[in-house]
């Protein structure tokens, strides 16, 4: 069975349950407001639209997580819903910081309303986290659902730790690829593993268990932004449908660069002198290759994979659930250019 | 017994969960970010000390009431640590969303590490305080956890939608008295109802006297907004210890000019044509006491010190804490200038 098809009754229901949680702040007086997150979610206004909502990734994989543990994902939807506002409330307050015009080919919601619009819209997704996680409580245990709500308010703190972390790597050349993985693990990672975790946990697995599918989720998490890396710098944009704006031009500390900065050879060299030109990025993408980024990268992307597949083993996903979960991991792999 | 001398051991206790809860973005990594927020709350750098870390009002009224209940308020530290954090999350961004260069005589965190840096601080504190409440997990039952923190995180939406409606205001000047009171409940009564709800409830009471007592925050914590709207027309700099910047120059929607607005006499008029200059401000203060502004706004914190000292009764605090509670409304009338 594709995922695809195990899937059809579920993208839905995330939609609608991400509807439900936000329309929390739909009455008379802050009408405007609620459709200004509605607009974030891709659900209204210039652009709505399935590519506006972005691909729902991380509830789906709280869900499927769930399932492969035999149980039925619909009492858990609400922490899918955290996870997504989580990620979003994170999303709009990064394309801030990020100085970002555009988010999934939209304006982005604070260069639409203004940067205090933007950050208390930021704010209000993350309370609508934190009250989706409680809502759990009407079909499960309290003691789960502050172990579900410890693990995403824990994962909340490492987003802002990779988020400092990034920050204060950019205005550095010295930045060695060991200071890379705790970035990217609060960055990406940490939010994939509160998914996988949280998933089994409501799917009533034993601890050992859930902790192979915290680390499934952890690997990857960070398989995914390794691959996202390489992509930002040899990434066919026809094969990623994003327009790609090299990772060469933005500044961004990612692992090709950081191994490059490491060889301390012609890449290096040319890369500390200060910002590369548009014509620049071609030759000095070779010479990342020929210096063996390329390959590092891919190597790192895989041993990642790896990891994450024999973290996926021992956890041992039953159903039709569990093969979509090694199908999306498999999906992970074939975005490589 | 005086309220200083029964908050003498709170104060230090507050303040020492408050640093254990912070330590942890504690580590080698992120040590500078540790630091700017152990900046923001007062503890270290330049003009650090009692001044620059406020009052620490939120905390204190909810161990007040906690103990007034009967209880030993020390379990309830956590809860207190997470309503502090709360309104320090929203006091670093709200500093960006107001353009404040200064708080509590010292520079923002957002003017002296850049705007990202802030943003990222002030959902650091968000999501610390999140974990705070959930450590009450320790002591008290998982349902009355969970309880606390529903009670807390729909106080954090509250404050996105209070914030909200004031931007919202900014640019209008058809704006009602009957606007007024859902902005100021968000901004600045929800948070202080929930320290009572929080505190009541971690104290024992029934549910009826939880209410009495939520009841009693939300009133404080108008006649609290209303009595600083009156402060930032008339207030005696000497008295209120602010170096006073007249809201009539902020172009805040502050009750008294609200009132004024809707009487539309020679303030409105006058107010309407723009932004008002330094040296009108005198006039136009006088202006707006002879329209019966200065009167109304008065009444009106008389009738919440009322309604908070109503609530207060019927919830029937006990002991010290319980006189403390009393005095504590008692202060906040003698703020008036």
């Amino acid at each position: 069975m594709s995922l695809s098809t195990f899937c059809e009754p579920i993208f839905p229901a995330i939609e609608a349950d991400l509807q439900r949680q936000i329309s929390r702040l739909d009455d008379l007086q802050t009408h405007l407001f609620h459709e200004m997150l509605t607009y974030h979610m891709g659900w209204t206004g210039e652009g709505a639209g399935l590519d506006a909502q972005g691909k729902r990734i991380r509830p789906l994989l709280l869900l499927l997580t769930n399932s492969s543990c035999g149980s039925d994902w619909r009492p858990a939807l609400p922490a899918a819903s955290a996870v997504e506002l989580v990620h979003n409330f994170s999303l709009v307050h990064d394309d801030i910081e990020d100085d970002s015009e555009k988010r999934r080919g939209r304006i982005t919601i604070w260069k639409k309303w203004g940067l205090p619009i933007g950050i208390n819209s930021g704010d209000a997704l993350f309370a609508l986290s934190n009250l989706a996680i409680l809502e759990l409580s009407s079909t499960f245990p309290p003691d789960t659902v502050i172990k579900a709500a410890s693990v995403l308010h824990a994962t909340c703190l490492d987003l802002t730790r990779g988020q400092y972390l990034d920050m204060s790597y950019e205005n550095r050349i010295d930045v060695s690829i060991k200071e890379y993985w705790p970035m990217i693990a609060g960055k990406t990672a940490s939010l994939l593993a509160s998914c996988t975790a949280i998933g089994s946990l409501l799917g009533g697995a034993d601890e050992p268990t859930q902790e192979s599918y915290r680390s499934f989720g952890h690997y990857l998490g960070l398989a995914f932004q390794v691959q996202d890396d390489y992509l930002g710098i040899w990434g066919d944009t026809e094969l990623t449908g994003k327009s790609i704006e090299s990772d060469l031009l933005t500044g961004k500390k990612s692992l090709p660069i950081l191994y490059g900065l490491e060889r301390n050879s012609d890449f290096a060299h040319r890369y500390i002198q200060g910002p590369i030109q548009p014509e620049e990025v071609s030759a000095l993408s070779e010479e990342l290759t020929k210096e063996g980024a390329r390959l590092f990268t891919q190597e790192n992307t895989d041993r990642m994979i790896d990891l994450a597949l024999q973290a996926l083993h021992i956890a041992n996903p039953s159903g039709e659930a569990g093969e979509a979960l090694y199908e999306l991991l498999h999906k992970l792999v074939s975005r490589r250019a």
